[in-house]
């Protein structure tokens, strides 16, 4: 099933562009233009602060309509990246988290590399004044940093579309592939990811470790999440760790029904 | 003359970005954003539509708005660029001229080359809509194109200008430093790492992790200590997972201990 799946993508393939709660529907039609520069098509967008479908959107993609007409849109950012194997987070700080930075034609690269080994790929963009939240930028493998001048960096929306799109369509095809990373096991999707990190939370929060702590819960939460998202883990290691979730947390639970019940 | 005028691009230096008959102000003020963006302050432009100074350029540059401010104005483009050394046309369509076609990153190159021998570079973008005058491409030592998708290539002026400056950044350091991923944090010794693994195997060993697949034990310890040993794991991750772990692992322990006592 989720094999089959690429056709998601219909026309020239290439990574999946996200768009996080843009406001301005003009920089959306900027931005499905920008892909379409570069044989991109495959838009998600997440919680349009103008809703969807927008007119202002679809009056500055001109050519690119398509790309507009083809998008899904979701209500969480979770779900729009749930397929997908690998995501970069297009930030213009660097937030101390741990996770590699790499520039967009670094990130072009490896997506070469990825989607010839048929993974899913794509980059999230935050919206325009505020970028993507630090809970977002946990759920992405890696943040993509446009190299730029240290006093004047911040580039628009549809620019910041533009340059990884620019990159892409510039990496030639890699080599033939590197070693996928496991027999026939295949990279962990984010759905995958999130369920484990919600398993693990849930159990913890029954284990009462965040208890007397709460107002730290987030950055808690955020570390252990990055923790694993470095581990690059396979579905394999999912169910894995699932199980060693399971192990830890299970007898614990069955033990206290009889003193609770 | 010419030779004491290099002080024309006072603060970071870099090619002269020339704009030919622009049209609006807002592409001249996003122009100018785009070349600040990647340190460029040169601008010169040749005969503006709407005259000079433009109040609509002004407001759209916001803070590269030095950049509008020191701009030079030209009623001739063979005045704009008559002292430069070599200069890049920037057209969409290719002009069977007879001349080299560079992309952005190879113009790039040549220009960091041309700069370093104390040459004076620049390029050229055509007004909105038609572009360069073959009158004045052939007054250029190359043509510079951007590779895109044959079916819809057609930039807009500031992104044109943006992908100019991008690559003219990009060739400056050819190492982009692979941020270093810790703060003052330090990777955890293998001592740790151990102590990581004999904490976790003994739980999951207590909670019947491998029980009835006694066999498979060793090959199971190997994959999960693979799956921490991918995360490169700093020394407070490990306090982190040591933590998880307890919480996870200890009431169920503690719930146990009435029934086993």
């Amino acid at each position: 099933m989720a094999g089959t799946d690429r056709s998601r993508s219909p026309t020239l393939g290439g990574p999946s562009v996200i768009l996080v709660r843009p406001q301005l529907g003009e920089n959306i039609g900027a931005a499905a233009r920008a892909m379409f520069n570069f044989g991109l098509t495959d838009l998600r967008i997440v919680e349009p602060r103008d809703g969807w479908p927008n007119d202002t959107a679809l009056a500055m993609a001109s050519r690119a309509d398509h790309v507009l007409a083809q998008a899904q849109v979701y209500r969480k950012t979770e779900h729009a990246i749930a397929d997908l194997n690998r995501v970069f987070a297009a930030t213009a700080r660097r937030r101390g988290m741990l996770k590699p930075v790499v520039t967009p034609r670094q990130a072009a690269a490896e997506m070469r590399v990825q989607l010839a080994g048929e993974q899913k790929v794509g980059v999230m963009f935050g919206p325009e004044r505020a970028g993507l939240d630090n809970a977002e930028v946990v759920l992405a493998d890696a943040v993509l940093a446009v190299p730029a001048n240290p006093g004047y960096s911040s580039l628009n929306l549809a620019q910041a579309v533009l340059l990884v799109g620019y990159e892409w369509f510039q990496a030639a095809d890699p080599a033939p592939d590197p070693a996928p990373p496991a027999g026939d096991n295949r990279p962990a999707t984010k759905r995958e990811m999130v369920q484990l990190f919600e398993h693990l939370e849930a159990e913890l929060d029954a284990g009462g470790y965040f208890q007397n702590i709460a107002a730290k819960r987030p950055s808690m939460v955020r570390n252990i999440r990055n923790i694993f998202q470095r581990a690059e883990l396979l579905e394999q290691d999912v169910r894995t760790l699932r199980g060693v979730i399971r192990a830890l947390a299970d007898r614990r639970a069955r033990d206290q029904d009889p003193a609770a019940g």
